[in-house]
């Protein structure tokens, strides 16, 4: 089976073209290439498949080999994998993701695609729709006690729970210890994605995310918008803002006039393989 | 560039023929390609190359690029690559690695290496040269005090430093915990890899392993070997025994009259690839 590794902000994960290639059972598939000492080693295996009302389908499957809905960071490397493999040759192109269908942009250089704008949506702040228990009508600068310690969260959903925290320093921050914390606190019925912001500059933020179910990681894309949006609404930063993860920067744009925010990050091919499938 | 991604018992590193490709800068190579994220993925890089005194090298290098001498799990998968690929087709080769020359015995099934036995030469129970600090002519179950406990250890060089440990349960061991005192203990100038066993009969041991350096892995070869040699010389185990290992099993063998331990395991294939090197 003919295989492409490719990653977003370190975000890794095995890229297969379902249009030539015949995958039986993907869940099963997913876990055997992303081991990352008897396998191919990935966060995962991303499926491109036709679409009935997008151009492609990217179907995800996590290391575990339980069904994902979205990853910013996967879908820019699929928007480069269709481009540059000659899947299409349109610089504009919708890729559908756990049922809902997403706009992105191609940013071409030498015939390759380098990095991608993804369209993410609307930031959603009406505490049950995130969902968060409170008696406010959003989330902003909130106290929440976590291990004997006050911190001021502001909750956002880009179709997934956010509680973004803004610290000193986002080297300091126990994540290991305080990450699970905040995830399994009582007040995230579904859990909660938690990042960790020291803003810079009105157009520099650092930011690192636990993610439930996951732990630490490199980079996280609804993460970064989620931050942003957290950002503005304390009135910290500009509408345009650049996002340093530990696995890369993500510029995060939010346009007030369509109250949507849009991603631009690289994406990057790494290798090309051939797995031996028995 | 052409690579294979190749693993025995786990322990994968990235496999370059140099009959064909050029590497020019090999430390940075294998920091690059090492990085499970951003790059292929590995513990390391292994180049094959021409010899002048066998019939190839091993040259070896971990994912820091700092240079190794030898990895039993590693060179059975050079044997592996140069039968497979077709660099050679004897079953019996030599291999120059680290300066000296393996011998190695290729089991092949259906035109490919399945298994390959490694001749890993001499134990050495002279603490001198091990190097462990004792008045003893061999440390055999001599006491050694960590962190409030008394172990009894048994030392044996394979070329490097081994303590072999036995234990109720090695599933118990608090290796994170005790790994670095054993490593640093002040009898061991130049540190030490540790290994805790089970003997679950005279012909099988569980074993867990504290490499020095890199903590605990999957597998080490000249550690199941160490640890072989060490329960026969407590008197625990028959001259053959299987080493049950994180990431797999190794057949140890002790030759009584060459005074020489084998070691018989697997070689595993996981996919070819091909580097986008700029």
């Amino acid at each position: 089976m003919k295989f492409t590794k490719m990653h977003g902000c370190g975000n890794d994960y095995v890229y297969v073209n379902c249009f030539v290639e015949q995958v039986a059972d993907a869940p099963y598939l997913s876990r055997v290439v992303s081991d990352r000492h008897f396998g191919i080693g990935s966060d995962g295996l991303i499926l491109i498949k036709p679409s009935e009302k997008a151009d492609f389908t990217m179907d995800m499957y996590n290391a575990d080999g339980s069904n994902s809905q979205m990853c910013g960071n996967g879908i820019r490397c699929v928007a480069k994998y269709v481009y540059d493999y000659g899947l299409t040759d349109k610089k504009n192109i919708t890729v559908e993701s756990g049922g809902s269908v997403k706009y992105l942009d191609l940013n071409v250089t030498d015939g390759k695609v380098t990095e991608v704008t993804v369209n993410m949506g609307t930031p959603i702040t009406k505490p049950g729709l995130i969902p968060v228990i409170s008696d406010k009508k959003q989330v902003i600068a909130e106290p929440l006690l976590i291990d004997g310690n006050t911190y001021e969260i502001t909750c956002v959903s880009m179709g997934n729970p956010h509680a973004v925290v803004f610290v000193e320093d986002t080297k300091a921050v126990e994540i290991e210890k305080i990450g699970p914390l905040f995830e399994h606190n009582e007040i995230f019925p579904e859990r909660t994605n938690t990042e960790f912001i020291h803003v810079i500059d009105r157009k520099t933020i650092d930011m690192r995310v636990w993610e439930r179910g996951s732990g630490e990681t490199l980079a996280c894309g609804t993460g970064a918008c989620a931050s942003v949006y957290a950002c503005i609404l304390n009135g910290y930063t500009e509408d345009t803002v650049t996002v340093r993860l530990l696995g890369g920067e993500l510029k995060i744009q939010y346009d007030r006039e369509k109250h949507t925010i849009f991603m631009t990050g690289p994406a990057v091919t790494v290798f090309d393989g051939e797995l031996n499938v028995n």
